[in-house]
């Protein structure tokens, strides 16, 4: 391999080949602390060209890579396995905004732009990016766009692969597909740039991005809501739609548990209506500088729908640090449940008619498992994902690793019994590689197997992720 | 081949097997008259069983297929070659509408659900279906997926393939892939059915789909307006998105001559402004039963645009049958040019900030190669999509058909130097195969070639099409 190396440093410089174990530390381990891996080099490219190079050089020794951007993924699907033979690839130093086209609506960005940084570029066109994560400081639009990262603007814009034109790929034989085309409408082949997005790094190395952007929404009307029951929130859902139509974004639930988790751990964190509820929506529209009636659309859904009885109370913001105080408490839901200990997450989509069911039906399920377990219940939805993240009855959190697989597979069986979907948002990863294809038919099993061979019939990129 | 059809008559009912030249000659010629092919047979199965049975069929036979919804392509994509020995497989029995979700807002259905009655089924719900074609009284919804339809709605909602959340589709080898999950998030391995929508048939065949259903908006504010230029054009959309935001639906393009050739060869169509201009556009703003400020918004951007000379002068709708008639005269170009003798069609995106200009340098290019050519330019200016088609100088239609490789080719050339497309929406069928080929760099083609090769080995599903 020192012949690897050194090609390697060639291609990038000494500097951003990294193999000591300090300097590669941050880039083996993964957020949540469950995958730890080890690395043969972690390499840095500051170009595509680079990074063309980087993945030739590997193509040619037969060494595997795994891309990675912030690091922010929840699966184990950017950082590399235990064996230490394979090279993790990281996009960050390629954070150039390289245009925007404002009268067409597109910003085209290297891969390793953090999310925050691209909101900051959309706006100062006076346009908007709409994808919202809870980890928008970090990750990188790369990361976003090999996983089709979900969040809180889905519901209005759709997920990452609604909001991409075109990419640039480096392809496992260190080929460089220019995909930059910044049109809404290209009938012209098989729609290439949607087989990469969410591909997670199995395909090849996205190295570029033409995204689109949607006019300004500086204007907002938000709300924090108690509601007795998940059909109270589907009911508020479209009592919303109908009142709010299109200016509808952020349609998000909470239960107490979660609630409570955040009330304790985040510093200043306050529960904004006196009576607990076992349930809770954010709910927020967003509108142009020039549309005024966000306020009266909010106070009329939820006029209607306190005289049906689905809703409870609820707290509406006034100024931008009261919106910012209710979305911190939808936002700080993760990392306080992390706080609190051991945590078993679950990201799954039920279709919106069937949520109050399912949620329901499964609790008693988990408690039978493990008795005293503690779902901390949140998500999107209006899109019918749930984060439905386990939290161990308090104190007992070998408990809950101990128990992880039972509980994980009656909610995905359960999951799947719903049509739902067992990923969301989040992808399969090392962790749900396995699970992912034994809820999918042979045939699909298969086709996913084909297009990999057909684009990576080496087998080096990200191998162990997406497909087990 | 005797031994294939007894199968095809096996799988689907001898009725259901054409063969005598009367009975498939309406399958066999597309819309434009310029694809004349002959075919073994045409099938026609009523279930996807049966679509299956006779896929696998053909697989045994080594005989290649043409799927085919309701024929109304305009590349050649969905008749057969002139060798007579493919089998037409026609989708059009299968027009049931599975279910409705008005909850989740999706809709379930066959794939030759014809548009306009997928449109009513979303209405019966309370919901719309926004696609809409010049053709969707007669197309499919399987063909609208096959191509990536686009059309008026575009601007607003997206091509087809954003509206699309699952499909069913026989494979070449005629296995089902049930991939009809309804879920807006689902993110557990690459997305297949991105894949097929927009293959034109050379994947396999969509046998079924689940779409997306969006809130009714039964309001609509309608202008048609009259224009000084193609920079006037964009400057008006950029006012109407600022002005109207997310409810402007619709801003198409025509210059002229289309008006005058739907004035000249549509009965009753009547010019709603006095005074000639040499580009119009037809802008809508359309909202639920509660939004009332769509007029006002409207005025409002009119105003705007006329002070700042970018408007003319302007009819807007006051009754359904006023609207009807502006929308007449948007949809009556093909017809009309069709009437008025040879077409020479072009689909084309540019990037917006790119349409003025590159409109004006073209035409004295098109002019040297045959003057008095005349462009019948309108469409979709707001996804950057013009129908550029040419007609020829009067009475002289075959001087235009011996100009139409070079015609086509210096329209083709341009747009590929401006980073635009040269088929927006139509797809590349049998006409364009080559050209887009040949625009493509050979990594792109050889992407599409791996992918193609890795799902239909044998290559009989569509051969000749999408790639040459």
């Amino acid at each position: 391999m020192t012949d690897l190396l050194d090609h390697l440093r060639a291609a990038v410089g000494d500097t951003h080949v990294l193999t000591s174990p300090d300097d590669v530390a941050a880039y083996v381990v993964d957020w949540t602390g469950v995958h730890a891996g080890r690395a043969l080099a972690v390499v840095r490219p500051g170009s595509t060209e680079e990074v063309a190079a980087v993945v030739a050089a590997c193509h040619e020794a037969e060494v595997a890579i795994v891309p990675q951007g912030g690091n922010t993924g929840l699966v184990g699907g950017g950082v590399p396995d235990a064996s230490g033979s394979q090279v993790v690839l990281s996009l960050g130093r390629m954070r150039t905004v390289r245009s925007v086209d404002a009268v067409t609506g597109t910003i085209t960005v290297d891969a390793g732009v953090v999310l925050a940084d691209l909101h900051v570029a959309a706006e100062e066109a006076g346009r908007l990016f709409p994808m919202s994560l809870g980890s928008e400081g970090s990750c990188t639009i790369g990361g976003n766009l090999a996983t089709n990262a979900g969040g809180t603007a889905v519901l209005r814009y759709g997920m990452t692969r609604e909001l991409v034109l075109g990419l640039e790929v480096v392809l496992p034989d260190g080929r460089v597909w220019d995909g930059l085309r910044g049109l809404r409408k290209d009938n012209t082949g098989y729609d290439l740039t949607q087989l990469f997005v969410g591909s997670e790094g199995t395909l090849g190395v996205i190295t570029g991005a033409v995204l689109r952007l949607f006019p300004a929404t500086p204007r907002h009307a938000t709300a924090w809501v108690a509601v007795p029951s998940v059909d109270a929130a589907v009911a508020l859902l479209g009592v919303a739609r109908d009142r709010a139509g299109v200016h509808l974004s952020t349609f998000e639930i909470a239960n107490r548990q979660a609630l409570d988790l955040v009330l304790t751990h985040l510093p200043g964190a306050s529960d904004p209506i006196g009576e607990p509820s076992d349930w809770y929506v954010l709910v927020e529209l967003a509108g142009a500088a020039t549309e005024d009636g966000l306020d009266g659309a909010l106070e009329a859904t939820l006029g209607d729908t306190v005289d049906a009885g689905h809703v409870l109370d609820a707290a509406i913001a006034s100024t931008p640090a009261q919106r910012s105080a209710l979305w911190a408490l939808r936002e700080g839901i993760s990392e306080a449940q992390k706080v609190e200990g051991a945590t078993l997450k679950h990201d799954v989509t039920l279709p919106i008619a069937d949520l109050a069911r399912w949620t329901s039906e499964i609790e008693p399920v988990l408690d039978t498992i493990l008795p005293g377990v503690r779902p901390v219940t949140y998500g999107h939805v209006g899109d019918g994902n749930l984060h439905y993240n386990l939290s161990a009855p308090v104190g007992r959190d070998a408990e809950l690793l101990a128990a992880a697989p039972d509980l994980s597979r009656a909610i995905y069986d359960s999951v799947a019994a719903a049509n739902g979907s067992i990923s969301a948002e989040h992808g399969l990863g090392r962790t749900k590689a396995a699970a992912g294809a034994s809820y999918k038919s042979a045939v699909e099993v298969d086709l996913m197997r084909a297009v990999k061979k057909a684009l990576d019939p080496d087998g080096l990129m990200n191998p162990g992720v997406l497909l087990p």
